[in-house]
């Protein structure tokens, strides 16, 4: 079996590393347009050769796991030159963009358009950590769009590498993934913004953070040129989303400032129901 | 050693079961106005025996463990009731009321007023960690005014459950408090906020839940009764705080809307060296 992905970061490296435990006889084929991070790969044994674009005429699977706006001219080049009987798949954040990107291309049928939700706040190939798909989510949408004989392979290594499955159209996709991770993320950034201007005038600050603190703004240390194009091709939904969680911030403050505190406790009370429902959704 | 923890919850209870571990001859009662608190605490071996706030008079240590609203009437109580060369330390999350409410208590000088920067989004006895405190900060406020010969005793014991100490004025504490670790609280109940009022419409959404949203939702399972008061005691900083984090927000969401891309990524680049300072400080 020949596997290629194209770009060889946190994802891309972290699918590679599964795919070779599960199909040992598997080749893993790497092209990235960062010769560094090529090599890195390479030398962690996240793939096995370091190769080009052209290569993947014969491939069995093509993994596009580059940053989202990459994804829009790099995708369509990719179904341009695989074979018949390739697989390709894209990992990125948002899904309306990239299905449209590629809605009339005469390999659409090849391709197969997924959101794994898994990672870290990391990113590069030495980001990738064996097993990070176990037990995660992984979105797929437009499934009627991609061959059924197709379809069946990629489950089946979706499947391998231990992910669940879940079909949704890309519109909602984007919709619900804006709440569940591009919010946080910016919540995240400007707390970690918010903290170090603050920081710039009262030195030492940092020696209270604790655990709690760590766990909300560690989303900040995730990469600008990964993001500023998620948040960019999912523009409208995420102001949305920031509209209703400024509206939220703002109404929280309001009833501290007129010293409701009944309300402040109520307020706190229905959020923590998320326990239960987290307990539920995250094994 | 006789020592007695006063609200048997996370850090009382923590508390406790480190310093049975380093000093294997104490005793450690228990008070609690929860009396299902009290017995689980029992039944978990992280106190030696229930007991009752007038036992304090003969005591080595108290620990005051109890939500900051009931800490400022409780804790004048006990120093009512200590001996002379009791040691009674307090551990909330707010300085500057507490250190006022004792400021001119004939015991002051038994007192030392700390705030272990540790914990978890969980409470009650059952969610008492061993090894809660090893490698944290200890903040102690107003030092100079806990008697020498006591603090020495009180500093013996906070290293031997493995904290480090730094010192703070509780004014300075409450203002950095809020940036450090009260903001984080809010930003994360706000962020369940929003998400759940959205999946009140929207069936499966938390399917969508990552690593990621989890880290920034966590805190937002926290207790009600112990933060309202916390916010009540702190609520000029607290407001402070919200106002820039909520500017912050407001001014990401129009570079989003008037599209420029470059802002946005300047925005988190310039926030993303909080990697390094969070890598220095949290070990």
């Amino acid at each position: 079996m020949k596997i290629y992905i194209v770009g060889i970061g946190l994802i891309g490296g972290s699918m590679g590393m599964d795919i070779k435990t599960v199909y040992p006889e598997v080749t893993v084929y790497g092209v990235d347009s960062n010769e560094n991070h090529l090599q890195q790969a390479l030398a962690l044994g996240v793939i096995d050769v370091a190769s080009e674009l052209e290569g993947v005429s014969d491939a069995d699977f093509v993994i596009v796991s580059v940053p989202v706006d990459v994804a829009l001219t790099v995708l369509p080049k990719v179904l341009d030159l695989i074979g018949e009987n390739t697989i390709v798949f894209e990992v990125g954040s948002t899904k309306a963009p990239i299905c449209e990107a590629v809605a009339n291309h005469p390999r659409r049928r090849n391709f197969i358009a997924t959101h794994p939700i898994a990672g870290t706040e990391f990113s590069g190939p030495s980001a990738a950590i064996a097993g990070l798909f176990q037990g995660k989510t992984n979105i797929i949408c437009e499934v009627e769009r991609t061959a059924f004989k197709l379809q069946e392979k990629a489950l089946d290594l979706f499947k391998a590498i231990g992910m669940r499955i879940r079909y949704m159209e890309p519109k909602s996709h984007d919709k619900h993934i804006a709440y569940m991770s591009h919010l946080s993320h910016i919540s995240s950034f400007m707390l970690g913004k918010t903290v170090l201007n603050k920081e710039k005038h009262e030195q030492d600050i940092f020696d209270m953070a604790g655990s709690g603190f760590e766990s909300t703004v560690r989303l900040a240390k995730s990469s600008p040129a990964m993001w500023t194009p998620i948040f960019k091709q999912n523009r409208k939904q995420v102001v949305k989303t920031l509209d209703e969680y400024i509206s939220n911030l703002t109404h929280f403050k309001d009833l501290l400032v007129s010293e409701d505190y009944d309300a402040i406790y109520e307020e706190m009370e229905s959020v923590n129901k998320i326990k239960e429902i987290l307990n539920g959704m995250l094994k």
